[in-house]
């Protein structure tokens, strides 16, 4: 039961950090559409924010989305997974906030790193599993 | 049943979208080599062309082989699972061919679109499972 | 019992490579301190090189990741799978090595190549399953 209601809550919290990578696309375009009349560079340092923001969405939560899952196979205590999957999903909600935001870099790089560090403990909980089982 | 032939559905149009994105690294290659040739510019337009679309195609393809599978286990109807992913896949190849023949912005910009659409659908049926039940 | 272990398999080696795919951004991290106190360029060959590694992973070893689950549904033979798993798993660290070591291109190039193979066998082997069952 443990593992069917992790399963549930990993299913779940994959769903929540994906629709937020998404919107990103939107996002993006919106920024593009309300830079470009202004002038006509092709760069513009807020586009290219909000694009290295979605590159870092992708890197960081595709490898949550699969290990959360097999985390969730684990059969861990239902705390500990809601404590991962909570911290992870406001943690990368907070990385975009202070990204797009342009809030000083160590705020975006706390949020970062705990999100990482979250993902390790799960890298760390599903190999132990698998090399002790 | 319906569960299981929608997983299997969801399966099955996951690999063949998954396949077009892998086929996007042979032909960067093949731009790459055919165009270097000529001159020696870093910054080929026709080969960024193709990088940018295989980034797209990262961005949302990726998404929606986690999201589909979810969505399989909402057990939906048989033919609006059909209808959302062969959409989907259709018009994840419609874009790439728009993309890569240089077609007019609106083409591509519409398949992105239409394809971004069905994401999203399939987004709210899970979360509206997942919430009210 | 076959596809038991094989999914049991897959999983282990989804894990490993994502672990790989992780340590990425860390790498980038510590190659962007050490190379940018020497000068104030914002383009570093090391830092791009490691860059575009991360997304050369991104690109490959998602697809693996997805179509090894799928492939272990199909129910392989246990040492063909274990074959193609560390294959794969194998090519892409000696991928990463010779791209970050600055190799010659060579055997960067066949490392991807040898991956990507793999990968293509195992998307031959689902497919044929899917369309012949």
């Amino acid at each position: 039961l443990s593992t069917l209601l992790s399963q549930f809550l990993s299913s779940t919290y994959a769903t929540i950090v994906i629709l937020k990578m998404m919107l990103m696309s939107p996002l993006t375009s919106y920024f593009c559409l309300t830079r470009k009349d202004k002038k006509l560079v092709r760069i513009d340092p807020d586009v290219e924010r909000v694009r290295r923001c979605h590159q870092n969405d992708l890197e960081n939560i595709i490898p949550f989305v699969v290990i959360s899952l097999l985390y969730a196979l684990t059969a861990p205590e239902l705390s500990a997974a809601l404590l991962h999957f909570c911290l992870f999903a406001s943690s990368r909600v907070f990385h975009t906030v202070a990204y797009i935001g342009a809030q000083p870099q160590s705020s975006r790089g706390l949020s970062l790193i705990v999100g990482m560090l979250v993902t390790f403990s799960m890298f760390y909980r599903v190999l132990s599993k698998v090399f002790l089982l």
